[in-house]
């Protein structure tokens, strides 16, 4: 099912960047979440363009909740939302209809679609497909939330400046959460933004590392093999377009360590235990330990950039130089933290529902 | 479907360190591929551990195929592994059935199966399990040696050493198959087996990075969203235990550069299109371009140290020391290696049957 | 994954029959399929409410498509349709917010649910939600007849008259294709229809079996075991409401047969492979025998009767009467036949995919 | 995933007729189930042949359970049963490796697998594989006994002969649990045994109606459309070989009521909802009522019988004679019901675990 993922709660995502629509269907949700607009809407905001530092295609995301949410909650069947695209301006992409843009998929969509993809924007490839993410994500996010389980995203890095760790993992998750551009130090939030603009004067872009914590999460959730958590987080990370690296916890940093360093020393308190480091991140063979899930996603820069490329016409496999027009942004990573937050809050919540039942994020019982 | 992964064609794993035999069964694949038993004897013959740098632990691996092949050919029908255990010795583990492991599952299996888990010498959670998928994964190597498509993986770094980069990628992988310690500059090899030694002999252990190469694999595979060729190929190599991070091409270093860096250039000569660099790893928009397939999979250190641990006793939670006794591997990354070809053999099968039809890997019809 | 089926080529479906709307994804479908707005409206009318054998509900079903279609053809990618809900009188249902209606899901959803299903007309357990199916089994039917073939479903029976058998199987497809009530028998149409109208004015309601013939399908496809044709082709029709029997060819009449009036003989003409009768419905061992396809469907009556029945408020679980009002089908066999249709058309360009290959329903390549 | 079938409990299947054995894997059950070694012999036991109604190949099926079971009870990972075949005579069997017998798969198979298959007893698509289910049904059926779960699966009707129906569904299902020849009227089964007893003095065979009752199955379990419980009990049915009709409650039946006949009026006493009638066969909507879960299996006559028949050299595609020699059984009805309630277990095993988490088959934790 190659645009449908998840076991007990799934999402499927459709829709073209300059098509009538994106949109997405989330399934299993338990019934009777509580759906907030104001949330959704929310969170959508914190992946729209904004500024300089981001395209001026300025969609308002104004999403349809079509199925699946009845009397203000989720009845427990297919919840589909719907976002029409209106800021489109196709005229800009006539030329990349034989020019494969470097980094894109344009290319590899020929070989595949055989010419019948929608070209335009990227049609499916584009990122714009992931606003229906967030949208389905905020929903899952609040049932989390619910449960007591939060999860937070930062720009570990960006354009090479380093953000500060994550330290008391819960309070810079509702910090995070509460930012547009999401830095732990806000003193550095300064620093990337003059990066991503020098980089976009230059007709160039950036790209970074998205590290995202998740507190209050049940220990022993994932499986030994096929399904650890790892494999399903991973599976669903490296969907978004940009990423192309996950890791957790200390990730490739622990492949120069000794097992000594390495391994997180286990303590126990009033019944309660705990590791004393989390360099696992959270997860011991594929199951999770009850500490933070952590995970960083490298994210590269921007394809489109405003350079001379050397490409080919993917129809006469000439050689050609391509020079980009149209609207686009020298760094996506700003923007990718919120899909990665709701992409992870839906995985979250099917393997909840996998591990304890469809009802366990229902928040009460109403019969 | 907690231990089987695949869709056109599936992997099933079973078995416990310390029961009665570990297994495979391999499904789906075409019908009519040579099963050639030496060659799986031989794959075997590299996960096996070898001399200082890996455990005492001797097993021989005779594995005996019980289903799915007839006149030494496969049938199409499922093709069952089984490798019995027999270097078993129980006795060593009997302290670790109540003191949980730092590094290890012994706390998440606790908690996920409540005390009935197969504690002994790790259980379903021990790397003998990937021995079966060796076994199956040599197959799944033939289909597609035969199909001129080739897996090498060698050791980047091990204990903080280098390996030098893929050149050729063709070569070097014929070489690395060749090799039982796989790294491409011969030099640099017993560097890194003095460093597993130093390690053994401190009581301490260590990991590394393995990089693969696939080549010859053809172009316009895979999907753009949540089946892309990372999703897909990351959901497998975290399920191989010790890896705790995956990147593709450059991976977390793309999110250093800038996009004129970071995009390879595209061009084409004779018809043929390729990229000028190889930074994306084969894989544009979720679907290979062509290039060679180049992933990075994180190894961390074996969790299994001599030096004294900090833990808990997980059925009274209380706090205790742990000194490991038994047989351990002070490195497992010479012998993952063959674990990551086998299984992204079985993965790319998969990806071609789904692509092509469940008849694309049968060497010739016969009606 | 509970509203979507398939394995290349899936479908997803969502929507409440007094929501927004209804409608469904369908994925995986090979790229160039040209996408005949007329054809999906004209398999729409077969399946809407006609004269006074149906509920007086008139739904216009008119249907957009917000994505994977492109210059007229389909992309390759997720291909989504909406059909918004239009002629809804939610008023009608506030009795049945409490009472369960027998032979409905009322009771079953208020178990699943916990109250906060929308039980409006049924809501996601509406027949209303197969007109999604419909729609986008148009899209794999023309797929089909592309490549020469042909599905078409009859009344075997209804309300206890039976049509006669189909003797050459694809003219009665043709002749059935063309039909707004498909007997292959025309006569018999009529007699059917009074009794239909009979039982409406008895406040009552009637069923029937639907049975549908499949030509030009290639043999060799479907699995030995868990993936059989049967078990596919069953697993999809169990999904629609009111479905309560599958069999194929001679199906339960086989029961009572001897083996040697049971096998179908084999014989071979010019190097065609036939059987010289089709009880096992083109499918032997789970695999498709180059016969025609058959298979029959039970569908029950229509639950929605005006007749007073014994209930419970299945909130209070006291005992009560309930006599229904609103707009009901007498019948729904006659609607029902053209959701057998579309949904067989998805499966089968599913096996078909799955067996040759994403490519396989291309019309061709125009690279 | 051809040979799996399950989505948070799953069995794999394999092997074939004359190989070295057949097998199957069931992952995802509980941890703490006790496996009673004596039920599973005993389940097994009802499959085998006995007497002049069935072949004369005596296998004692001897099963090995090499993983998942520690201590007499589930680990919670995948339990691995083999099956070794010893009373193999292959010799037999030389003709048909050219002469495709009718009814069964050897044409279709040759199809599919190109030459490769291993034609030898069927090979895969041997009854001798639901051995293995038999044997890891039995787990599954401890499992539900142990919440109050039985099922129990008569003889409907053989040959031409009818069972009574089903009257206290309980006490029913507990007299034919104890029974090798699964017939509620003890008077009838001599009837039918006679019969089958001629058709073998005929060289022909005979078929039947096998038809099952669930009791204690909880309410509010399923799906409204593709996971409804007839799809899904279906679809395991239906990779049944010999199974060609499966229906629901009154199935068939129901299409020549009229409603007011057709749909189960609701009752409730002291809290517990029933339905006066049960022909919906304890499924609304796709979701369990809480009544038992009744359904009915068509087995065809077997197909191997000693009368001449005409079929074809599937090499040379040339018309043929042919007349079975071996050991074949006249009706399979009689062994077939066995692999129907351990299949079922399955099944439900799985439904439950979706709908209620992991763990809710576990007998009680012991933390």
């Amino acid at each position: 099912m190659k645009n449908t993922f998840g076991t007990s709660i799934g999402i499927t995502v459709f829709g073209e960047s300059h098509g009538p629509a994106i949109g997405a269907v989330l399934s299993g949700m338990a019934p009777g979440i509580p759906v907030d607009r104001e949330f959704i809407a929310l969170q959508l905001s914190k992946r729209r363009p904004a500024g300089k530092i981001s395209t001026a295609r300025a969609e308002k995301d104004e999403f349809e909740i079509i199925s699946g949410v009845f009397n203000g909650k989720t009845t427990g069947t297919p919840i589909t939302i719907i976002i029409p695209n209106k800021d489109v301006k196709s005229g800009d992409y006539s030329e990349i209809s034989r020019l494969a843009r470097p980094g894109h998929a344009d290319y590899t969509a020929q070989l595949k679609y055989h010419g019948f993809q929608d070209y335009r924007g990227g049609g499916h490839f584009s990122g714009r497909v992931t606003a229906a993410i967030v949208a389905a994500g905020a929903i899952a996010a609040l049932a989390l939330k619910a449960k007591g389980i939060k999860i937070g995203t930062h720009l570990k890095s960006c354009a090479g400046i380093a953000d500060r760790e994550f330290s008391d993992a819960e309070a810079d998750i509702d910090r995070l959460n509460a930012l547009g551009f999401a830095v732990l130090d806000s003193e550095i939030a300064q620093a990337m933004i003059n990066e991503i603009e020098s980089a976009a004067k230059d007709g160039d872009s950036v790209g970074g590392v998205l590290e995202t914590a998740v507190c209050g999460f049940p220990a022993g959730v994932g499986e030994p093999f096929f399904d650890s958590v790892e494999s399903v987080i991973s599976h669903a990370m490296f969907s978004i377009p940009a990423v192309k690296g996950v890791q957790f916890g200390d990730g490739f940093a622990l492949a120069g360590m000794r097992g000594s360093i390495a391994n997180d020393p286990i303590q126990a308190s009033a019944g309660k235990v705990t590791t004393c480091t989390n360099r696992a991140g959270g997860v011991n063979g594929g199951i999770t330990n009850g500490m933070p899930i952590v995970f960083s996603c490298a994210i590269k820069p921007t394809p489109s950039i405003y350079k001379t490329q050397k490409t080919v016409d993917y129809i006469s496999l000439g050689n050609a130089e391509l020079s980009l027009k149209g609207r686009h942004d020298p760094a996506i990573i700003h923007r990718a933290r919120i899909v990665v937050d709701s992409l992870t809050a839906i995985v979250l919540c099917d393997l909840l529902a996998q591990r304890f039942g469809t009802d366990y994020l229902m928040p009460q019982v109403s019969e």
